[in-house]
């Protein structure tokens, strides 16, 4: 069983099959948020704190940190958010830089195993991002594009991802360490992308092994009632064996979907999380109970 | 690609892979509803009726009629019930007991192809209900149980389901005809019914290129917030290749979850449903549109 274990400096995170959901809380990346761009290169971290609580709050279970700021000094910026967050949270966190100076810096700044996100296929990213991976001890997300672009071949996008996982062995970084990103392009503008996906997430799963990720908002990008189609491709991703998510914690519909996913596919033991959360208190203290057993009487009778 | 064809005098409905998951209304069922119970017996159709039309209105694809009334002339009422529906609506009907005579008053009532429900993997009803179904020319949900009970093995339900299919074959039924429902159990008595579910779904698709179908409800029994985890799971099994469900079509969670599932596996060409459903006016009239290129811009940065 593969378990990608991500740690803060006291707290360890197992991403994996038989685990629940791991959802990593998207909100602190300043790439299209103006006031927390501004706010950030003016060293004031205001937002980052209440986006950081927030997030914790809602139930997010590591914590994606990223300071893509036009003009401004990012390694610096994402060392010193990384320092704040990791005083706020011992929740583990994800490293998100497209920038290789970034990155290190945020490593070097990182108290415990990293999720670096990410790395793509292309040969002068990997040689240039698995080293730091191995050096610091970390994981990686591994993004199924390269050279060639983003395929709208499922097993093109595949072997790209094999190819990633490979090429991080032969540099020392356990396939476990590896998180793949298969990539959801938006449905609305391509009707197999759900499709696809989920064949990718399982060919990932059963072939190599390895644990999964992705951006989930993209999939509805365009169309009407986002958060329900989200949700429901979150938990049928999760279904096909997608085992984390980057993504918005406090948003209720995709939060739901994924603890109906964790109920269903047994990582909620006895159901503790989903009665905890929804149970309403009645005056015998077993809600639901009799309405159920009528119904189950009824179907079959 | 497996298509079952159900029909009414006037109207066909395919169940398949490639299809919209087909929608079976299950309120008109006397079952544990008293009211219902005596209407009926009293020869009263108003209720029926009622239910009829909601139903239709909700975007159920077919209905089940039920008349299992104890001490009522079930075999009489039965036909009279699916008399009244079809002069209501041209929605293909499942005729529904486990009364043999009430099967056969209802399919010499019925115009048109209708699906049986149900037969069970009991030697003595296979003997019975599937000559029925031959000679009606009808279609027959076979539920994965037999002498020996419901297994918990899921690889023995499976292999039940197997045996109904290839008995169905010795009488001249095609597999195609035969609708099979694995048999969902309730999640919170054993933490392994979603796995089990999606597991045998999986197979009855992948080895036997068989339609499924289930009463979905069953999933959530004695848990709150149930209609949030029937949707889900709903949505999980038709990912796993579940094709229909017998369902309440007048839930809007579970069919808002339905529908998702229909654009994410492709079947509902364009998102054109989902649009038409869920699109809220806006001045520009492309609500959603910029939002989505933000976020496109965002993620990935």
């Amino acid at each position: 069983m593969t378990h990608t274990v991500i740690s803060s400096h006291s707290r360890e995170l197992v991403i994996g099959f038989d685990r629940p959901f791991c959802i990593i809380g998207e909100r602190i990346n300043p790439t299209g948020r103006k006031k927390l761009a501004a706010e950030m290169a003016a060293d004031d971290f205001t937002t980052v704190e209440a986006d950081c609580l927030a997030q914790v709050a809602a139930g997010a279970h590591m914590l994606d940190v990223n300071a893509g700021i036009p003009l401004a000094d990012e390694p610096a910026i994402l060392a010193k958010t990384i320092k704040l967050v990791q005083s706020l949270t011992d929740l583990p966190l994800s490293i998100d830089s497209s920038i290789v100076e970034a990155l290190e810096s945020g490593l070097d700044a990182y108290q415990g195993k990293a999720l670096v996100n990410s790395v793509t296929g292309e040969e002068e990213r990997l040689e240039v991002v698995l080293p730091l991976v191995k050096k610091h001890g970390a994981a990686v997300v591994a993004i199924s594009n390269d050279e060639t672009g983003i395929s709208e071949d499922p097993d093109v996008r595949f072997e790209v991802a094999k190819k990633i996982v490979h090429r991080a062995m032969d540099f020392g970084i356990a396939a476990e360490d590896v998180v793949v990103d298969p990539l959801v392009m938006p449905i609305g503008a391509l009707g197999g992308a759900g499709k696809q996906a989920f064949s990718i997430i399982r060919r990932l799963r059963e072939e190599l092994g390895v644990n999964t990720t992705c951006g989930a908002s993209n999939i509805s990008f365009g169309l009407p009632n986002r958060h329900a189609l989200n949700a429901i491709f979150l938990a049928m991703a999760a279904g096909a064996g997608m085992t984390s998510a980057i993504m918005n914690p406090l948003h209720d519909e995709e939060m739901t979907g994924i603890m109906s996913a964790d109920v269903l596919l047994n990582n909620d033991l006895d159901c503790r999380k989903w009665i905890r959360k929804y149970r309403q208190p009645s005056p015998e203290g077993h809600a639901g109970s009799e309405g159920g057993r009528r119904e189950r009487r009824r179907r079959r009778g």
